[in-house]
């Protein structure tokens, strides 16, 4: 495959495409809904400035036609199709792209992380989507609405509330995880049972993929907080501290997870511990009675003791001793 | 919601916020209890200097104010009002904007962590704490009695007094830390127990939120140390040397629970062991006598041994002397 | 042995190597196959531009030959017949000298790593390879039909195109080595057994191997990445992006197979627990039986329970009710 | 506690502090015993250069008296009365000021760490020692005496004089170390016992302890070694490869110790190992043989084969059949 | 002891010290023995160029003299003899001084690790070696027979030669570790035995010892590979990739037997879990049958089923229906 050549790599996507274009500036917010069959060199902004979403990002003529109307790399577009891709931010000569992982929200369920790509120009945003979504429509409504700076502002401002957004997401991801950690915490000290290994497994693996792309994500914010050319250097700082922020919190669910991993393993040993105890008394105690009830139950003609009036009573006697002074022994060292 | 918009990000306060002025300098001090309903564009100095303290963080309006009067960034509101927020320091034009997390000291007693963020104008401090807290009566003392320097040197100095208590708290949060170690150590030694290993699992948790919050706190002072604006910055050494301490006793704790939590492992193998010991001595010795005993309860008729006159005292015999073997075997192995 | 004597070190090899030229420029392309005798001193370009593949690196008067031809350093040569050589990129006066690993890629099978080296002159591109193989097929189509831009691009497209496959073959080995975990993953779900363990430990080995050498990779794309002398410095920079991937996923592998090692810990001492308790049950409920029925096997002439009519029936009914209150304890404790 | 104020933290001390002053030139060496009633306004070399040892850092008034005649910095001295400062060098205007962990020597003990300043100015060299130590007594003799270049050399000779014992009594304390680690090692491979382990995991702790304190005295001895204002930098260099070498023992040892607790952890597994195969194969010889003796103790009234003539001896037999069959499988299996 | 005084360090040896000195240029290579009483102050060149070697370092005599020889500095003579240095190079004014670590190879034994330093002026290389060896016969045989480009070269390529053969020796000793550690894992497999944990352990401390006198020797070459004094540079460079290339392997090696440590941990417990099967087979089998038979040898005068005709036929059938259904079971679980 040549470099730069337009293959859409990720799962299968048989939806249409949607695009979505925000005309707009200080006097007021067009909208328009844009389809598959649009020409994209008859584009053209109806106000200062524009925001274009493409959800779907699996057609490579629809991304082909939009990074040749705004003379987009061949490379960057090869990267926005591609849903392997790692987070990174490439400074190109007339645009910033950046490319992170959204995450897709829900309680009690694993992570599911999306591409996200983002083409910043002059005066054009360009936010590819790899699914249907409605992150962003608290953006929509400022724009919509004019609250807010964003419609004063350059195409940075509105970049920097997407990628806001999508931090918010990391955080609220990582507040769904502590909680389904602590979950399976307090059912651990209740009773241990495989099953919540499993899902301490499971979610040590998905805190290890969220760090992967969050890591990188760290990086492009780093990198944001120390450019002067974006002009709004102040809120990619206060950006990087959500994402340093975020990574903190990984680390900690992490710390966590193991925590309760070694108290699933301290449990389990523990309950054998028990087990074992239990069958230990059980024996020690009986296998000594049974003993001495097999000694007179042997047919010698001449045992005395059989014929003793009080043999089998002495016989009862001696036992319960026996069982008496290991029960104490027991309790002593506090095995009952 | 919109950058720099001011929202109160913690768990629920219903307690008024207090605020506190301490105008202050060479000459005197002079105290001032402000109210909530106080308008803040008539705020001025009767001293030289002031000291502000608010108590209480919860209120936008009363943070809104504050921040009008002195000119504050939003962005610095924001995350002064964010109880999440990660320690950081920024240098802005007028003023330096320190964030740390306060600790709320009672031995015996989880680490509490409270937000606690640093304005320092050039003749002004203003202090804003979670909750209601005397951390700083030493300092209110000093400004009111004149003893020591702080009367007569710049707003870093009283800044640098404030964090030289924080950085105090956490040495001694470091050495409650270490007595809550010692105490289940020292317990460990005698009889393992499971809610032991939890306290330690616990305290390790602790340790691990107590190192993220300190982590970034030790750059805070590094980039303070470095900074030579302060006109203090022997000081400001000084308290680093004191958080890298602080960083050295955590990590030397962090190592001191994971020796306790292999010992808790070894010790409790070890119970286990001595458990299966006792189990397999006592089947060992038995279960071969009752074998014994077993043969001469069989009902052959043809079994000479039983007609013999010594036949019941030669099976004790032999039994006793197998016991014997058996016992001067595990006495050889150091089993009993 | 003198520094840059050429000896081959590596396994035995008898085939003899192939020598394949591609004369090739924008009019067109020219193939050429080589055989040992050829005397390379009369090597010349049929086209502008030209490839040279060797597949086998056994022979030293080939490799001889062919480097004095192109003065190409002993030093270098020496690294190129030694499969044991590390990853690296040399920039020498008047070539580009890299040195990788290739893989050969099977599924279910473990790791195969092979010598490739490169040397990257103005005009020529020359590729040692370890063993004949036809990773670079697709490429040869290209050159072939003039498909894509690499007749009428610099030598270092050429090399990138290369690198390109075998960093994609990285990535092919990644998803085979995750397939292989995920089998085992699922298996060990159902039942542990020591295969899987082996298997586990055995991809750990291979993952550590494909580490080693792919982290050394990592720095020469690194370094390709940011150097301006190529031309073609963008085409670097993708190759690194995916060369990060790479290393993210050997991360990521190494994490989850440290995962399984974990789940097959827990479930063969979840086995162990199981074992215990059946041994437990059984001898819990039958011991205290036995030594019943033995009290009445005894032969004391004064038994006054064998005389009554209901004795048996009696004991029966102590030893059900017994094994009842037993089972009931134990369906309260979930033990069955 | 006002910044700067001379406190003395630390374990009590009520021994007076001793002080020792050596003024020294190429000329000779006079030897001065102050007392604490000393004047130290009256403070005079007697020679050109001097060295003063202070034995004991708990009396303030002493200190600041010392610290007054040499205007060291109230920081510095409230470092100096700190014995929990962390090893540090700091480079003021008109001296070095040095703290560090000086160690008490003795085989078989644990290490205890001892606070050690030295401030070296012009002419003269002061050391405050927590306690009374001759650690120095080679040093006072070459000073008596003569030998050596230490009278001839400027301040930072005997500085580097006294840095180089401490150090060398590092390294004395890491073969102490190696020497407790081997004769636990070799305790445990004859029979494990839990007071080894407790042994090893106190020394892991030392030796993070030890870690802790030379740590930062490798960045000391690293500074120093780059320093050209010493006039003395090759001897630093040498010292500070001398602290490399420690820490790569320290380093070392707990790689072996970690080896101990892993052998540890083997051989007592090992050990439950044992005994579980012991209960085991009494439990499988007796457990069917006692059922056999059991059968033929049965009371039916018909059962043929108590009736015949070699019942008894055939049941032996075939006891003694199967006992063989099993010690067998065992010996196959090298249980036994 | 004063800094820079001879004192050896080291184990002990009585052998006296060879010198050897081989003369060479262009024109021939002349070979000298000197004895102990020889005055080095006579020393001089019969050739254009010398290499000594000094095989035993203990006679502080001996390295004194020809430290004054030559002007080798007295800190540099102690770092010779004192067996403990570290690895290391140092540039002084008029030469060269490295000291490293040779080996001692012998298959399956444990790695002997030799001081060897190496003082490399600018007609004269002088080698100090701890013991009598012949590492460098080869290097001899090319100066005898001018093979190769030794003759010619300058002092640095003698000396990179030396370090060539020792780095060459390093590689050695990874195969043979790496051969000792895959035979203990052929081993393992088969059936696991304690002294193969002990070996292991062992293994894993050479590997550690051995990287630590790696680590710094890559440090050296590092140095000499980027220096462009030596003129020589390229060869360094060859050198460093070698050092990089043991470092990886020793890496390796440390994966492997870590991997080995699990797979023995595994077993183990594997091995523990079939022997408690075995108990709880045999117990859950014969436990019941030995209460059924104990049930009819009771006493009891009224016990219907002894007086039936076959009651006793009765019971053996019942008692294999039970262990049908146990053998049934354990097979359904894979028990047997």
């Amino acid at each position: 495959m040549d470099p730069g050549s337009l293959v859409y790599i990720g799962s299968d996507r048989y939806q249409a495409p949607g695009i979505l274009v925000y005309h707009y500036d200080e006097t007021g917010c067009v909208k328009e809904q844009l389809d598959l069959s649009f020409n994209w060199n008859h584009f053209q902004l109806k106000k200062e400035k524009a925001w274009i979403t493409i959800d779907g990002i699996h057609d490579p003529q629809l991304i082909g036609a939009v990074g040749h109307c705004f003379r987009i790399d061949q490379l960057t577009l090869e990267d926005i199709m591609n849903t392997h891709s790692r987070p990174k931010l490439e400074v190109n000569d007339h645009y910033y792209f950046a490319c992170l992982k959204a995450l897709d929200i829900q309680p009690d369920f694993p992570l599911a992380l999306e591409q996200f790509s983002l083409v910043v120009l002059d005066k054009v945003v360009i936010a590819f989507q790899e699914q249907n979504g409605d992150s962003f429509h608290v953006l929509r409504q400022k724009l919509d609405t004019g609250v807010g700076k964003v419609r004063q502002s350059n195409s940075f401002y509105l970049a920097y509330l997407m990628l806001d957004t999508l931090v918010d997401d990391y955080l609220v991801a990582t507040e769904n995880l502590a909680k389904r950690i602590e979950l399976i915490e307090s059912m651990l000290t209740k009773q241990i049972q495989q099953h919540q290994l499993k899902a301490l497994l499971k979610i040590r693996r998905e805190l290890f993929d969220f760090k992967l792309a969050t890591d990188p994500t760290k990086e492009i914010t780093g990198l944001l907080s120390k450019d002067k050319e974006t002009g709004i250097r102040k809120y990619f700082i206060d950006l990087h501290d959500h994402m340093l922020f975020v990574g903190d919190q990984i680390q900690f669910q992490r710390e966590i997870v193991s925590n309760s991993l070694d108290l699933y393993h301290a449990m389990s040993s523990d309950k054998t511990n028990q087990v074992m105890r239990l069958l230990t008394i059980i024996t020690t105690i009986f296998v000594p009675l049974t003993f001495i009830v097999g000694v007179y139950g042997m047919n010698f003609e001449n045992m005395p003791e059989l014929k003793w009036t009080n043999g089998y009573y002495l016989t009862w006697a001696v036992m319960a001793i026996i069982t008496l002074l290991q029960l104490r022994w027991f309790r002593k060292n506090r095995w009952i």
